[in-house]
């Protein structure tokens, strides 16, 4: 068997025979291995009766590596956190990859690593995988799409549909750093800005909602699009309109600073680590209180609340009290975000 | 909302605002409705106590339309083959799109319809999405990755590593359809050969082999790598020699030119829908002539046996009564080949 150390990957190791096998075996089964890892064409799973939570999402982020990640933590982060959104306690994940012709085997490892620290953090287990490669300027680096299964926690329901008005809204933590991050580190702005991706697996942050109380109503991540596409999302689905006070939005000093300068609002730069609840009113102290002693949620805050007037709307009162519209989602935003 | 008929894929497609959802509503979820489709982060889906296969397969195929089908097509078989081998009936698919800016619109469509149409027949429900776009240039084309959960049935179990000395061993087909239709399909030899993509969905041809016996000890559908590959894959897995005859294996006529005129073994061209099984010999002559009643089996044979000499090795016994090695698997063998 070859030693894959310092050598790139070639077409051989996506055509599915020896050359694949030694990739997987020396960089994929080092990081997932676990009971359930299948050498099959299927992991094979015992579930429990009940409501699972079913999930896929691809990572395509450009660059692969940014100041508080890479595309391997990512692809993790991403689909647990969808996962948890739901109630659902993350049990097993899928990965399959496309990687172009040429890509260092050691970033590749890099990649995997970072996956199987955040798989493991986040208590789920990397069950089945697919590796393809693509010829050089057939694909940008390397692409991930993971899918996650979780069970669904006894007693809770929560969709973007079942928003109602006098809930609250609340953000797990400051908002805008992953899509500031990223817009750094791909153009070059001039700006000296320390500011690093939130990017973290959010399934402790879930429990923690849960603890105080099952009744809550919608949980989301706001990953593309930031905390503002999900607000509108939600305030269609759920036919309502929701009102925002502006100076109760956190938003790191650094992060502002680099919206003032390019002109960006902070609630449309995406977030990779931060949860918006909806919750009713009387228990959102208590839920704040629980998030701000948790480890990626220490700057929770009630941001709003769900009004009957304006349904789909989402309306922001200022520092100096006027109201405004929050401008809808549209446009290109930042792509490649995630 | 703007009508995407006759337009092209843009940048905005996959930024997560309201352009993704119009992309989403007027071309996915037309064709991929149903009750269980989520609008949330995650589907939510009731399941019984019991065993799941659980499989991810990402689709790069180039080109991505070819006689028999298109990657939409190949994207739902791969995935419900999958589950098939492990004998699991397949209930739920997600899908996550990769996407080239300036993609036609029309195709993606065309796309989409191939996945409607082949996940009804597989029987199986797309129940989540996502979707990315890349700028011109970083992708070829479209990526799909498609994720699948099946109920494993009562009494079956199938895996690489249980091949046994004794055991027969079938094709469901004649063998390397979609590797040469592929090659053709790419590269201009100025062959004119009349060959089409073997790609289909096999769950009815896996629900036929379990009807006569659930004693059945490997089911492997032959896609990269072709049979050869898969071969030499169960033998190291479970241990065993395998011993095929050349003449029992099916290869169409038109793919025996081919491969006769580029050098070709057919043994080593992909498959998209061919199963290669391993059972006791007793039940062999039974299921074979069970699979030659089904529409995508007609060609189904016994080609060969497990024996307890030359673990690990596939030898061919020749039509004229020869003995060779085949030669293992290695190489490039043909990239984007799914």
């Amino acid at each position: 068997m070859d030693n894959l150390k310092g050598k790139t990957v070639s077409l051989a190791h996506g055509a599915g025979g020896k050359q694949t096998s030694e990739l997987i075996d020396q960089v994929f089964k080092a990081h997932f291995a676990n009971p359930e890892l299948t050498s099959d064409d299927a992991a094979v799973l015992k579930m429990k009766e009940g409501k699972i939570a079913f999930t896929t999402d691809g990572f395509i982020v450009s660059p692969s590596e940014f100041p508080g990640g890479n595309i391997g933590k990512l692809s993790i982060c991403g689909t647990v956190n969808d996962l948890s959104c739901m109630g659902a306690k993350p049990l097993y994940l899928s990965c399959a990859f496309v990687i172009e012709e040429g890509f260092p085997m050691e970033k590749l490892e890099a990649i995997a690593a970072a996956m199987e620290k955040t798989a493991k953090e986040a208590g789920v287990k990397i069950v089945a995988g697919d590796t393809k490669v693509a010829g050089k300027g057939q694909v940008d680096g390397v692409f991930i799409t993971t899918t996650g299964i979780g069970e669904i926690q006894e007693g809770v329901e929560t969709s973007g549909f079942m928003a109602k008005p006098g809930d609250a809204v609340i953000v797990s933590g400051d908002i805008g750093r992953h899509g500031c991050t990223i817009l750094l580190a791909r153009e070059d702005f001039g700006i000296d800005a320390d500011v690093t991706s939130d990017c973290a697996p959010l399934w402790g942050t879930v429990q923690d909602i849960l603890s105080v109380t099952k009744d809550v109503h919608v949980i989301r991540d706001a990953t593309r699009g930031g905390v503002g596409t999900v607000l509108y999302e939600i305030a269609e689905q759920s036919h309502t309109g929701i009102r925002l006070n502006a100076e109760e939005i956190p938003v790191q000093e650094s992060v502002k600073g680099v919206c003032g300068m390019l002109g960006l609002e902070p609630l449309y730069l995406a977030c990779e680590g931060r949860l918006v609840i909806f919750a009713p009113k009387e228990n959102a102290e208590a839920i704040v209180a629980k998030l701000r002693e948790g480890k990626y949620s220490t700057e929770a805050a009630i941001i709003g609340e769900v009004t009957e007037e304006m349904p789909g709307r989402v309306v922001v009162t200022t520092e100096i009290g006027a109201e405004t519209l929050l401008p809808p989602p549209g446009g290109e935003l930042l792509p490649r975000i995630c």
